[in-house]
């Protein structure tokens, strides 16, 4: 029986790896969860699946939480805020955490996890974009798995299986694409955050259907395989595949290529990685290669979708610029969403990020929070938001 | 240093070895080869790869090469016959035979080349087809590997990399198709050996083009994954992929398909077989992924296609049935290729030897090889060939 912690038990990935952990009752046991606000959906959670460690981000939902339990008597302990994060996922019963918080928050939990020797799920991009650096080689130094939770690296790490002696020549990462496939640039100017939030094959939170539409999605994928898989950014290559069937390939030095392939569904890397190195029975639907008829491909279009460029540019420059990218697009996607910012300023606001704080090369794990702040506090005050 | 014995080496399949053990020349050194009686091309393999053991099929053919070692005093050993070719796959030097002659006579030298606990790289589709329950058996008691040197089952083989503990729910073999997809019965009955001759995607020897052209190969193909993966029939699913990137796939229990691509290319597979468990460096050249720009599948058709459909039912019969449909197969092929029958003659050739010969349920390997006699002189007295 594996422990599982989730960080942000009640987002998208949050609610798919509690169905996964539904269907592989006998293998899991879901024993600290964590989440923002959502007090109505934690008490819900609570009753299915009798977690042992609570933690609420919002002290008002704690409160909420802490009356529930005492009213209805119930074994459980409840904590607050960042260090009820970092107190649930270092609980010594906990196996593996399931990092799906959205945003910057997740890097100081996940640090903390892995100081306390837990495997990680990685469903939360920013930690290894924002820190890949510190997060691997912690990693390493207390021998903890990181598992990807996402379906392109959880595509990779299931092409690697097995060939992990061997070289690997290229890494071939695929994208669908976005909503705006095939748009030019003065057909982006005017976009509302309302069309952006509609992928056209993944249902999924917010800020990552924004980043998809934008590709900036595919360029913290892209820095994330770097750090996952030890790749130099000019063997990561970006296919789009608007089929989203391929997840995603490696290619061996031998020229053969490794392809992981299913129906888009996050419940099988969630349950890959949940298991592993175990497959347990499907959660998902089998593909059908005759209804499936064709798979496409093409070149992503840089020069359109200029943050997955940036993205890879940040990468290669390294040192702090991923973490100041990432901060700015986590802010831009915000002021986006509440109408406050164009589409297209998005990049603008990530590329004027890069241009204005300072290069540092191997930046602390404290100077990248206090960058993380200082970037925000000067987008509010640049963009008036 | 791997030392490697060919069978067929101046066939479609040995010259491509040969073209692999040129790139490989520091882990593999070719020592012995077995040709039927080109001795022309094989003076040139000896004068290039220096092997120390020689055996030719026909006996004037071993006189030429024993002449030629004589006059220019090489150290080489010339064998002839079937006996020969037992010779050559068994010396002690021997650590991998690939066994790259078409048909029934692969049979018996793979076998003693398994007695004599060699690695065996089957390129022979008939070994398996025939005496798949014995070699499988014999390959276990002596420990030898059976490593598959064709592009579909080097794929499922690469697929079933790092997964062999886990449960495979359906191996999904790829199939191009063949010169006549997309046509009517009707439109079939006229084919000449020509059109039939002329593959899309793969140039390969005759007997192999025609039965890639009746879909027989890919039914040979079903029953070699059957025997080489212990897959169920019904779990063994054939789609038509024209393009032959996807050389084939395996789904497993959590619904997760692996696929192996490559530009279609024989060298790959053999590279693969001969370095087993190590990949070498690239023999062919790299995908390139918005050239492919588009994947299709479909279902096979079996009712026009009837030798797949014949294929299945005769491997779900087991016993002798696929002994019996591979000889009258081979032999109908044969027919064909000299214009004696029309095309859809050959599955009525195989309907009516799996009708004429009784049901053995354990055939001996002397049964199957006495059926075959037997089965090549009833296609002979019945059809007058």
């Amino acid at each position: 029986m594996k422990n599982i912690s989730i960080l942000g038990v009640t987002g998208s990935i949050g609610t798919q790896s509690l169905d996964v952990i539904r269907k592989n009752i006998e293998e899991v046991k879901l024993i600290s969860i964590a989440a923002n606000n959502s007090h109505e959906e934690v008490i819900s959670i609570i009753n299915e699946f009798a977690p042992k460690y609570v933690a609420m981000m919002s002290e008002k939902a704690t409160e909420i939480i802490k009356n529930y339990v005492r009213e209805n008597s119930l074994d459980i302990e409840v904590y607050s805020g960042i260090e009820g994060l970092n107190k649930i996922v270092t609980i010594k019963e906990v196996d593996l955490v399931i990092t799906s918080v959205v945003g910057m928050i997740g890097l100081v939990p996940t640090m903390e996890a892995i100081k306390a020797g837990k495997d990680i799920a990685l469903a939360n991009k920013e930690t290894l974009v924002a820190a890949g650096d510190i997060v691997m080689k912690a990693a390493k130094e207390y021998g903890v798995k990181i598992l990807p939770v996402d379906s392109e690296h959880g595509a990779i790490f299931q092409c690697l299986r097995g060939n992990e002696e061997e070289k690997v020549s290229r890494i071939i990462l695929t994208a669908s694409g976005g909503p705006f496939r095939g748009r030019k640039r003065e057909e982006l100017v005017h976009i509302k955050a309302k069309e952006a939030l509609k992928h056209p094959k993944w249902n999924m939170g917010q800020k990552i259907s924004i980043d998809s539409s934008t590709l900036m999605n595919k360029g913290l994928e892209v820095i994330e395989a770097h750090w996952l898989f030890n790749a130099s950014y000019d063997d990561i290559e970006v296919v789009v595949h608007p089929q989203s069937i391929i997840h995603s390939m490696v290619e061996y030095n031998d020229g053969s290529v490794m392809a992981q392939l299913a129906d888009p569904d996050m419940r099988l890397p969630i349950q890959y990685a949940i298991n592993y190195p175990k497959r347990e029975e499907k959660v998902i639907k089998p593909l059908d290669f005759s209804k499936i008829s064709t798979l496409t491909f093409e070149k992503p279009d840089m020069d359109t979708f200029r943050c997955l460029k940036i993205a890879y540019e940040a990468g290669k420059q390294g040192g702090n610029c991923t973490a100041i990218m990432n901060t700015a697009n986590e802010m831009a996607v915000e002021l986006f969403l509440k109408d406050k910012i164009g589409y297209l300023d998005i990049e603008n606001i990530i590329e004027d990020s890069l241009n204005t704080f300072e290069y540092v090369s191997n930046p602390t794990l404290e100077e990248i929070i206090e960058l993380d702040r200082k970037v925000r506090e000067y987008i509010i005050k640049t963009y008036n938001a």
